[in-house]
């Protein structure tokens, strides 16, 4: 039987600044990667998440990012491998501790924005990473883009890797993201994007956005969740893959059980 | 055989900030609170100073503090007890996380400045952290003043906990601490500082600023670290204690065995 | 004629976070008291709220808080009067350059929540907040409670004041504001909220919570504009205020001329 | 007769942390590149620096960088012109308030660390903090490297320019500075620092690493401030200036007067 995750940003509030509806959001995914209070995200916030989290049995996972509050951490930041593993290592230990505190495990962690995007092509960063979720514990998952940077330093490093695929983005034959100026970067019909999920799960292709057939099986898929329209593609997505017979559950059971 | 534990607070520097000299106090002391990036501190400095507690041989707690870079922490803040609770936590994981990836267990969490003094009085305050304390892991020791409203709350909750006096500070009739704005507020005489603790630690009093003996018995003595006069004072009170048979010892001896 | 000025919090967003309806506050309201960077705002949308200042015509004002965004400067600090007055300056100068840059003069200066409640009632910190007022330039209004140790510093420095009013609380016999823990704190009727800035204006008094007239002529009434509500009462407030043919118009005319 | 400007870092201390000799160093130089709380300095700082700079008769220039304290503003981050531009506001415009409060006109404009090396190259960038330089107020100079795009920017926009050259670093033959990972990138010898100095001034001209003859004269020397060492070669500088008959004098005179 085949099986995968679904995940989503969630606990992205911040002070009195509230961001995405988190409850709805958390009823459509198996899977919760809680800003860390870096990027977005404080201590309360964190609190009230991985509350959530227990209640709704959602598993959770750390989602560190730049210290870069004011760009949500979407800016390319210039980091040594050092700081990144340093950076990461403190945003995991704290939402640890809250998991920890509410009687869950740490499942993953997955890199945030500019964090994700930089380390995905850098080997150093990718390795800092990695070390950083070795460090954290045993048996927390790294999550990345299928074929990154990335997936070498989970292999290179002991740490179990999952990789994750987008419901709405076009692909490229390279197994690539569509870069979002070029055409075919954004999969906006529902339908069109819960088909293709099913396929990358059951069938384990994707097709690109010139027609080449990619190989590609990810063990997560990644909802987008600050938007109304995500919350109905998550429920859409979802609901194609158990038609389809597969079984969607956390990361922990797809990738270590 | 009388134990006796030396805390002096640890990696306080930030970024491009330098502060204190943490080799040599480390070369003095038992045990670190080590600053966890709110008032002070850094990821890659807590990484750096969690590698010099391992290879010295120091046990490292956490340093909490409020969020308040600019005033050190030193501020007062009206900040509720749910506030202060997920403050804490988020701290001590983050601290936490770079123990472990150094092969320490995490020994204690001592709260820092203001938010040291104002939950030494605030019992909501003092019970939030305890609970952050305990929620953290088992045998996390919470250090603080005492006889104060943390002592009251550690045992409430079931947490350890340490009381700790000061070396070179005035006590008052009933205990408390001479304020800095009065006469007797500070020792500043070496030999008298260490003569003080080494009867606090084999007798279990000390003689109040009027005279006064007061009953007193602390855990571990906090030396300051911050000035070049405090590695001396702390090397003296070391060597007193020492000369008068007491085991110089980290917290954890001291408090669980 | 009587005249009276109607203010608003305004460029409370911070990043990817957004808050409030700025637009169509600006749309009922002469004065607009704008967010500088510390307890909400960020340059850039600085950048843009100044912008709309200069396009609706309504005039602009400093809104300095307490460097804590996590608490959005609602957050009680024990601060120095040094402090309180540089950190205003900061704020007031950094805001004045976009005022400028758009071809607006810096009207006015409230300070924000726990630093307008914390300095209504302390001397030495309001006469720090006037006196970076005065040194920010010439015939800045500093905008504060009536009756307040505000007025007192304004007075003392010769700095231009204004009092405001609330169109939506309650009144002490003594002139002060109503509890918020206290019945009669919040008036929630619309139209009787607009009948007492009517009263207030044109016969300069309010009938308190006990029944008592007390006598008060505001400058300026201060609207929230956090919720949908608060823009209906913004324009039943004006609307009800030119129907008594009283003119709503910015401060500066209202206390300069 | 010659005149030349000497420039150095100063206000960079944080809160507790102090960093720097700034009385020394602004015995030996004429402007001052004051922090503005970004990636260093706070307000109270600031209000600190500026009372020396009126006492010494310092001209003051505010000395922007990115908000990133804990990197002290040396990372690389990739900003947009319009947040480049509103960052830039943001912090001259408060560092204008406290030199206003002081008496002193604000002179120039010297952005830090990687916001200054990103916009010498980046002709969008530069342009976006030449337009906020104009927008702070008429005759405010920008410092930067010569023959960078600060310089073609200012020019395009009408603003004033001061090309900076450095007392201690090599020079490429096309007049770019050696990088710091080339022999040749650091000239630790005062007395052949000080002569490429005045022949610099006196001549227009610089030798580069490899011996050609660079055509180059500088209206500012940028002298380091952090070390002991630097102090020293900010005197030896200027009595080298001074003996072979330059003016040392502000920047102010030097390009405006």
């Amino acid at each position: 039987m085949y099986k995968v995750d679904l995940n989503s940003d969630i606990g992205e509030s911040f002070g009195a600044y509230k961001m995405g509806d988190d409850a709805a959001v958390m009823c459509a995914v198996t899977s919760a990667n809680v800003a860390c209070g870096f990027h977005a995200g404080d201590p309360l916030v964190m609190k009230k998440t991985l509350k959530t989290c227990a209640e709704k049995g959602v598993a959770a996972g750390a989602h560190p990012g730049y210290p870069d509050l004011v760009g949500f951490g979407r800016r390319n930041m210039k980091c040594t491998p050092d700081e990144e593993y340093a950076d990461c290592l403190y945003q995991v230990g704290a939402l640890k501790a809250f998991c920890e505190a509410n009687g869950l495990k740490l499942q993953h962690v997955k890199p945030h924005g500019a964090m994700y995007n930089q380390a995905a092509k850098d080997p150093a960063l990718a390795k800092a990473i990695a070390q950083a979720v070795k460090d954290a514990g045993e048996d927390i998952i790294l999550m990345g883009l299928a074929n990154s940077e990335f997936e070498k330093a989970a292999k290179e490093l002991g740490v179990p890797f999952a990789a994750e695929a987008f419901a709405d983005r076009g692909y490229m034959p390279d197994g690539s993201l569509v870069p979002r100026s070029q055409p075919g970067a954004i999969i906006h019909d529902v339908d069109a994007a819960a088909k293709r999920v099913v396929r990358m799960v059951t069938e384990g292709t994707v097709e690109a956005v010139d027609g080449t057939v990619v190989s590609f099986r990810p063990q997560s898929i990644c909802m987008h969740g600050d938007t109304p329209e995500a919350v109905e593609m998550a429920k859409a997505v979802r609901a194609a893959l158990e038609a389809a017979g597969v079984k969607v559950t956390n990361l922990k059971e797809v990738v270590l059980g």
